[in-house]
């Protein structure tokens, strides 16, 4: 039998809760270099692979929790105040309620991201991860980082690794309670690497990555091989990084999330991100490195394309790609 | 040591050969539903995995050899004489010679290829079988199907299933000289079976299949799974067959088509055949799907698609797609 989320975080808490008025706590975007693809448990959002990202500095997502004072929970999105039923408050509010034991104290949770709507990047990491920083705070639960990685892990899996900014390895643990598969802040760092935020196309995605993936480890037999290519990324870039080696890792980490997308489209019902323009773009980007920019491509579960480059390639990747608009790109260790 | 073409040709001829005045052969093209993927000898075309195939009918190349009259080899494409050191020119010299043992008697050949331009159909494995059987007439060697269908295979690899019209099995085969990796025709029809040639995009390949399929079974870590992927389609497509299951057949066959594809997308660098409209036409076929017509896709190495339906259904897929032609309609038991 399955562990519950429940069952996992009451033993980190305290019986008798004494919250604050008010707290409030940001988290950053993060891009995987070495993907997070496929779970072993559902219910805590345990990984089949280890990952590791990049986190995006002041882009991500702010969450104050502060007492209700109208006797309701309320959750607002970028200053919206949104129907207890829709989808975004339902996830806070549940997952806010693991936390409040018998409490029974409403409270007031606001949201607000700051990602350039234009790059085509999802929430829910950064938003999973300030919103447990911000529980941490506004329950006085005094939890360290790595437990708070876990905690977040079961929001959404990529929300783990939102918790650090720079790069940030996700751990796979195997642990069954999982309070080891939370991710950690390695100790490196590269002030020349730039990430470009490419929005190709528009249009919410059909099939969202909580079933995109497992779809894909339910009927691709291709997704055998992809736990091993993962393990020997995610070696390969962390000693890229060390090495400020551009090439080394941009090659490992587009073959990675090359393999992830080759991983779902042989799945059934096919599942295929890309759209016309995704290809068009890829196809730029190659061409582009055939030129002798060191230039090289990572997409996530949708569309989108992020370019990975040093500064001192910025004037050439800005000519190639016209539409990267200042706020596209992103200087992690500014 | 690996077995040269020569020697395992050897074993096959007379050592006196006597040819006649003239030969002619035809050999259709033919569609992989099972694709072949990665070869285990790279000099006799051995594959990794076994393929099926259906034949096109009265698409395909015929090949005519005659006595040379002016005392040297022509190679003649599509009624253009073609300079000897042309790659089709020496493709085809060289493996002419690797039957005419001693003898001193050049000679003319003529390959006509009937294939829609339109449909983006390879023609070297109908050519290839084409020009095998031609040899075998020309020299009166005499030679059963099966051999020379192994005979073919080490022209092209997919050559091997053009030997034979209707639904055609290439075994794996397991024999160092590899003349039991050759192909058979299923004793299976289908008369309402279509197929639809849809070209999307123009433009020479820059990697062909020979080099496609070997940068991706040395550097795709998926590229593991994918003769246990294609082991148990071919199984699951024979079946489909011989129920007329167009569905089972359908689905099997694109996902086969889309692992394959998913193998070059994993490989490094990346080999990605698809253009822009490539994806968009894949999106068309799934969308036609979702509103119930039971059309299916398969894809080669290059940009274009292969509709799979049936004949009651062709008003539809001719609804959907408007620039299929007549001709790009093939019904391969009329």
């Amino acid at each position: 039998m399955n562990i519950t989320k429940q069952a996992v975080i009451d033993n980190y808490i305290p019986e008798q809760l004494s919250p604050g008025n008010t707290a409030e706590a940001f988290a950053p975007s993060n891009i995987a270099l070495c993907k997070y693809w496929g779970k072993r448990d559902v219910e805590l959002n345990l990984p089949i692979n280890a990952s590791l990202s990049i986190s995006l500095g002041e882009l991500g997502s702010r969450t104050e929790i502060t007492e209700s004072t109208d006797g309701v929970d309320q959750v607002k999105l970028n200053g919206e105040l949104l129907y207890c039923e829709s989808r975004f408050a339902r996830k806070v509010i549940s997952f806010i309620n693991l936390f409040r034991r018998e409490l029974d104290q409403p409270v007031s949770i606001s949201t607000v991201n700051n990602i350039p709507t234009a790059a085509g990047l999802a929430s829910s990491a950064s938003g999973f991860a300030a919103l447990t920083l911000a529980i941490n705070d506004f329950y006085g639960l005094g939890l360290q980082p790595n437990v708070l990685s876990a905690f977040a892990r079961m929001g959404s899996g990529s929300a783990s690794r939102s918790i650090y900014q720079g790069f940030v390895e996700w751990h796979k643990g195997n642990r069954e309670d999982g309070m080891d598969s939370c991710a950690e802040r390695l100790d490196l760092d590269w002030p020349g690497f730039r990430i470009g935020l490419l929005k190709v196309a528009t249009g919410e995605k059909k099939v969202d990555s909580r079933a995109g993936m497992q779809r894909t480890v339910e009927s691709a037999t291709l997704y055998q091989s992809w736990p091993q290519q993962a393990a020997q990324d995610l070696a390969t870039i962390k000693r890229a990084i060390d090495d400020h080696d551009l090439e080394l890792l941009g090659q490992t980490a587009e073959q990675n999330a090359l393999s992830m997308h080759a991983t779902m489209i042989a799945s059934w019902p096919p599942l295929l991100y890309w759209q016309p323009e995704s290809v068009a773009a890829m196809h730029r980007v190659w061409e582009l490195r055939s030129l002798g920019i060191p230039v090289y491509l990572t997409m996530d579960a949708g569309p989108n394309l992020k370019l990975l480059f040093q500064s001192e390639d910025e004037i050439s990747v800005r000519d190639a790609f016209p539409e990267l608009m200042d706020l596209d790109i992103v200087s992690p260790f500014d």
